[in-house]
């Protein structure tokens, strides 16, 4: 007989029946080949002493096991594994794989999808230069949860756990609406507007709907690379355009556009990630026109607008886009938090539409509470003030940071001092192995980027981009004194 | 001269300092037109007391305008709008069209897209017959909240804020790895665990990692919408197999696997939507074997597994997958709250980490403070309770439900009570015209669904889902009573 006691695992806190937890262990054992057919199963009587369960519980999981076609009954005789069950051959080398499913998959998936970073050293490191994160402790997470618990504890029949629209809440939509004609003279009506959850699902739903395999995609030398990694999800063909002081270099665009067909232009206009440079104002009248003419979108990634230290953010290219060639994206990710996902997309009613029904399939909608709780935020002016506080201190940040790096760091890292953004774009001296650098200050409990991001076909210098906004003055000092260190 | 003050809008409250404001505002009064090159800017003496703002500010003003490229100073005459601006043509009609975006729209997006419904009479209605969901007012959202106080509270540097893994919280996944282990059979590692929003994520993931263009891809005569959209969304060919008693005919997907190559196979095994049968032992042992023969994989979409009235879940195929054919996706939303998007996808482990790879472009990351929310839910045993207890009631309404229909509508409403779920797939006699009927309810204050939801190209039968759960049982009373008049 088999080991049933050390086999069979019933849990009384289950709101399964134990007869059906009963049942479905015999099923397992059965699948797994541990009971084959023709197997005589226990009688009810010992195993009703060996696993400690009432006679009639055990009778009515053998009553289950026939009913579902698993054992049979034969008088007198007893319980049986049913001899004409269709079972897959599973021998002892398949069950001891349980642990390891990879092996032997019997189905093909794409293997040519771009692999992303999912987690890298940055989370493990108690100082991190990032890529330019905000500093989450500035949230003004207590006043998040004072929103959540007042509009969870209202009592209107809880409705905002319902299924809602996926183009988000119309109330945040309202905010949104005005907070984009406040700040970036952008005039979206609600149906221009569609609640993502970042950046991010901005850039993938307008790719998703509007590029097609090996169609061309105008980006930077060096670029996002999340949204290179998404172009290239589609199978699209990436054209890598110069970036300079000025940002894209459009007359270099307009040569490409001479001979080759171009389906969508992705441009970050402030503060170029990773470059940090602003697309100039020339540039973009002369993109906008080149749109209008060729007849291509244009993807505006306008991440960082909310920090300018300098005061000075031009209008997004969306404000004057009247022959409405832009899709707007931008997200709350970088001012509030990252891991509160809130971003949205603004482009042409029926554009924003498709956008609307694609969102539905891929996750239904966005989170109702959350998206109820910062339209609030916006509404009492809560926002704003977190705006003004982050931007004052980031501002300070940035001085003391790029202070240190002037002093003690002139010999080896090249950079100018970023008018807006979280950033700065440090080029390190050749003769500096970045990835040997960053391995050794990990060491030291501090994490620097190795460049790897940075790096495609068209670009290798020695660049990374150096958080400074996530770090207090004595971090900051901290930090650059490791990294003072290694270098 | 123009109407400054009407035109121009400053807002003090704003962070964006006044000067930026007005040179802005200016922007935008050339790129629409309203300002030409060679027009002349009122002097800042004037604007000042139009606007009613310090001389200087203007005066900062109009040199950033300057700066920037927009106008330029000429000595003794005055500020005008740059002779040389490369602008679009911008005329009368197209500043008009701001209202209305779509009108002219310059590229062109894929058109071929599914619809999918956004907004349906539903969420209008007092009283609502759904397709299915839960009773929201049960969720506990109070210990939900005292979660989110109490994660959110915590002192540790508010990490939970920062960017996360994009498979999950590891707290949920090792939460839903005991979860499945217990209520199914199914062992999971944390690898083969990702944390999606919901089963609709869990099946576009799958979807776009396994379906090309063109292929084959098996589903029921009749079937959850969404998934049919979104194998409609990459191309695919939908091919449909009759569903009987026993859920999908799987000897007749034999007979056509002899002749088609089939990529993947859709099935909802309990409960299968919308007929709600459930899937029996012989034909998924028999679907096993096949996709183990011919090679397919199989998404099996288990939305419904944790409500059995009759306590008779069967094991989900994944539990017996030994030749790993199959990707297993579920969700909480129809045991919570629609609205709080968590689910599952389970799969081999290189399967998992693709899926990843691709949600990680596609929202970065779930929401972090849920998440960890949720685990706590499940470990305190909160969610237990919480199962156990909408069990229980709605093992009550389905009777009241079903009892009401046997008696009072025998002569237009033909079905079987469903063993679990949260609806009644109900046959209307065919001289009802379901639509019109839908539209005399929602008249009297009930939606009930009007049946193009499961409406296709092989399936034209007069049934409609007639969720039960949602509604108390004086509300069950109520709607049917207005659906007995109308009939």
């Amino acid at each position: 007989m088999l080991p049933y006691k050390t086999l069979i695992k019933i849990d009384r806190e289950l709101s399964i029946s134990l007869y059906i937890q009963l049942c479905n262990a015999f099923i397992t054992l059965i699948t797994k080949g541990l009971l084959s057919p023709y197997d005589k199963l226990p009688s009810s009587r010992k195993l009703s002493e060996l696993l400690i369960i009432n006679r009639n519980t055990i009778k009515l999981a053998f009553e289950e096991l026939v009913s579902q076609g698993w054992a049979e009954s034969r008088p007198r005789k007893g319980i049986f594994v049913m001899a004409t069950l269709p079972l897959t051959n599973v021998n002892e080398k398949d069950i001891s794989n349980t642990q390891n499913l990879d092996k032997n998959v019997s189905f093909k998936w794409k293997n040519n999808y771009i692999e992303t970073v999912l987690l890298s050293n940055l989370q493990k490191a108690s100082l991190a230069i990032n890529d330019g994160f905000p500093d989450v402790r500035l949230a003004p997470v207590d006043i998040l949860m004072r929103e959540y618990r007042s509009i969870s504890g209202k009592n209107f029949g809880k409705g905002f756990l319902n299924y809602g629209n996926p183009m988000g809440s119309e109330k945040l939509r309202i905010a949104f609406s005005n907070y984009l004609s406040d700040t970036r003279g952008i005039h979206a009506n609600l149906e221009n507007i569609l609640i993502t959850r970042g950046s991010q699902m901005g850039i993938y739903l307008a790719t998703q709907l509007i590029l097609n395999p090996l169609e061309n995609v105008v980006v930077g030398y060096t670029n996002y690379f999340a949204a290179d990694a998404t172009f290239k999800l589609m199978g699209s063909n990436l054209i890598r355009i110069p970036i300079d002081d000025k940002g894209m270099d459009i007359d270099y665009l307009e040569e490409v556009l001479k001979t080759k067909k171009i389906k969508l232009v992705y441009v970050i206009p402030h503060h170029h990630s990773p470059t940090t440079v602003t697309l100039s104002m020339e540039r973009r009248l002369k993109l906008l026109n080149l749109a209008k003419q060729y007849q291509f979108a244009i993807i505006e990634d306008d991440y960082d607008f909310d920090f300018h230290y300098s005061s000075k953010p031009f209008l997004p290219l969306s404000s004057i886009d009247f022959n409405k060639n832009v899709i707007y994206t931008g997200s709350l990710c970088k001012i509030f938090a990252p891991a509160l996902r809130i971003g949205f997309l603004v482009g042409p009613e029926k554009f924003i539409q498709k956008a609307a029904s694609l969102r539905r399939l891929i996750d239904r909608q966005g989170d109702s509470l959350l998206e109820e709780s910062v339209a609030e935020l916006f509404n009492s002016g809560e926002m704003k003030r977190h705006f003004r506080k982050s931007l004052k201190l980031y501002h300070k940040r940035r001085d003391v940071f790029c202070d240190v790096l002037k002093t003690n760091f002139s010999n080896h890292i090249n950079f100018e001092i970023p008018q807006g953004g979280l950033a700065i774009w440090a080029g390190f001296d050749e003769t500096i192995n970045l990835p040997k650098i960053a391995e050794l200050a990990f060491k030291k409990g501090l994490y620097i980027n190795d460049g790897s991001y940075y790096k495609n076909e068209k670009f290798n210098a020695n660049f990374i981009r150096m958080g400074f906004a996530s770090l207090n003055e004595d971090e900051i000092y901290r930090s650059l004194d490791i990294l003072k260190k290694i270098l």
